[in-house]
């Protein structure tokens, strides 16, 4: 049979992450190339003894097909946690549960864009987003960052250029994959900006627990008079990425379409996760536990970046990320961070290239992302030493 | 902000059964309206050991991010089970998890449904699926059945009146909401339509395995020499529904480019549900304990006929199914399933109107399904004479 894909998927390729992880899965091969979470902050032994509990005496809950909105408790255990630690206003606002955060994305994307409609997102941003936004057959366009986050006069113009702007996506606190945060002035405008062309704003924010200095940045969302911020949360860096538990917060009008289109996606989040999110919110203070993966994300960025600007020759340069799980890498315009990275791979140490998070993924891209959340500080050092070889000689 | 919801998702509705769910929460009114497997099959003293073990001693398995193809081993269970059970060809197929049978129904119509395009679906059909075909523009157009499944001769006269035909949806054993089996006779006509016209078929088979007297009945997929089935299986009725495990078995291309779907949906399903169904099937029968949902249900299903057929006046129709978890009732033509279920929540008793399964919902129906998997048979009895004394008195 001669398979006819539909117009949406035809071009949508699988992120080109996973091509580098063939490489990574040589014990042999430095990964700097990850966005995992490090396995050393899983709670494990505190979730084994609620997961036997929890399915020996409620085999019920634990097991039966739930309500699409999600499990109730934890709904008002996330409000409560957005509305005391993120000030989001959970009286005129809803919280859904939805399997990861990635799923948020997609039923925003899926109840609000048309296709053809554009998603104006940061250039540099998150693959996941990016892919979800073209499988619904969305024209996306890239604005410009610097180091306090997008650049407004630039959004402005974009979106005065864009057919049928939509929805604006941005990922304010420790970026993926850039590791800027943008600052408090520009989330003001930004949200000024959405207000006069009346435009949706998907405030992704997966990191920002994860500040190395504890230093709280306001959310987009707490300062969304109007309604039009949708919040994506999850679960996956502080607790677990693989129980796929995200939480989307907005106005109720926007969440109870969401869990219509979660209805015909997957009925409801698996069960079990979302019980085993509340009952280790009850059992144990989460927050002292986010505050060790802090410790140990700070110390590994730490190390990365003194290896940076030790190890890569002038010319490079690179973020300064104060939380989160990356730092961004520039080489001098004329490289090609895709051509290099394969030099890098035969040297046994790999990296994301910058193209891949670009709106145009074909156009030649100096940048690169680097990962420290899941290598030692030892490897983190010998891979950096090892970019840095391979940069010193071109 | 005034929301502008795309166009896909403006008109769609949340499940009619939803608000019927809202009477059946009173714990005086008995739920002939559900479609949940019957608790007390979940095995959950042995899941709870294994969840126990699992998270324990495989935390990184259980809880970092997974592949989105699924866990390898539990893709390679069910590979052997369906060449086994279901005589498909797994050589020439391949296996992706999906999160619960409705993502395997959603990635396929995503893939390969543009706007517009004409999917057919059998008219009663799973309320599920259509509003699925829904959320992607899809044109619905039903085909009528009779006791032996899909009409023939009406389903190829309706591919020719429709607009871009794509895809046949089918459940053919044990249908839901009609408890009808298609004959083999028909499964190999509607392959050969399916031929003709060069449409891709999805086989939704959730109830299958949960066949009264044991009879087999022969998938499409096993004879589909094509690559057209897509076919989509679940653990929900045989294992627990709340974890969302489920499965899709088709040409390795449409598997791939599943995958690249479900990447920008959720990235993967929950690791602790799949390493769960995969223990669970390594460690116990999971035949022996089918066997045994089989024994219940048929028990239930018998108990429910028999009261129907003592119970409801004459002139009042029933399927007879052999297998799965409803029967489908209709009432002389004149009548409204939908009006006359409002007296029957009065009364205390509850069903899903007929009308919720058909292309046209705002039509008149007066059919309805009932389900017996959930209640004891005295509720059972019980919930069938009070609906026969409201049927009675009409």
């Amino acid at each position: 049979m001669n398979l006819q894909f539909s117009d949406r998927v035809s071009t949508l390729k699988g992120s080109a992450i996973r091509e580098i992880f063939k490489y990574a899965a040589d014990p042999q091969v430095i990964s700097l190339a990850g966005g995992n979470p490090a396995p050393e902050t899983f709670p494990n032994k505190e979730l084994s003894d609620i997961a036997k509990e929890l399915l020996e005496n409620q085999p019920v809950l634990s097991l039966q097909y739930g309500i699409t909105e999600g499990y109730a408790p934890l709904r008002e255990q996330v409000k409560e946690r957005l509305q005391r630690k993120e000030n989001i206003d959970c009286e005129k606002n809803d919280v859904i549960i939805v399997s990861g955060g990635q799923q948020a994305i997609d039923l925003t994307t899926k109840i609000f864009v048309n296709e053809g409609d554009t998603v104006i997102v940061e250039e540099p941003s998150f693959i996941g987003a990016l892919n979800c936004f073209r499988s619904y057959k969305a024209n996306l366009a890239g604005v410009p960052m610097d180091e306090n986050g997008m650049d407004i006069a630039a959004l402005e113009e974009t979106i005065k250029n864009s057919k049928n702007p939509k929805i604006i996506y941005t990922i304010p606190t420790f970026q993926n994959p850039s590791g800027i945060t943008m600052t408090q002035q520009r989330r003001k405008e930004l949200y000024e900006v959405a207000r006069k062309y009346d435009l949706i704003i998907i405030e992704d924010n997966p990191y920002g627990e994860l500040s190395f200095n504890g230093e709280h940045h306001a959310t987009i969302k707490s300062i969304d008079t109007d309604g039009r911020v949708v919040y994506c949360g999850s679960f996956s860096k502080i607790l677990a990425p693989g129980l796929r538990v995200g939480f989307m917060c907005a106005a109720p009008e926007i969440t109870a379409k969401a869990a219509v289109a979660k209805q015909t996606s997957d009925v409801h989040t698996t069960m079990l996760p979302q019980l085993l999110a509340s009952e280790y919110m009850k059992r144990y203070n989460i927050d002292e536990a986010i505050e060790k993966s802090r410790a140990l994300y700070k110390e590994k960025c730490e190390t990365m970046l003194k290896a940076i600007d030790e190890y890569f020759p002038e010319g490079v340069t690179r973020t300064n990320p104060t939380g989160g799980l990356f730092v961004w890498v520039t080489l001098p315009e004329k490289y090609d961070a895709l051509e290099i990275s394969k030099i890098c791979a035969e040297n046994k140490v790999v990296y994301v290239p910058g193209n891949t998070f670009m709106v145009d993924m074909d156009k030649k891209c100096s940048a690169l992302r680097l990962n420290y959340s899941t290598m030692s500080n030892e490897k983190i050092i010998e891979g950096v030493k090892l970019l840095g070889e391979v940069f010193s000689k071109l």
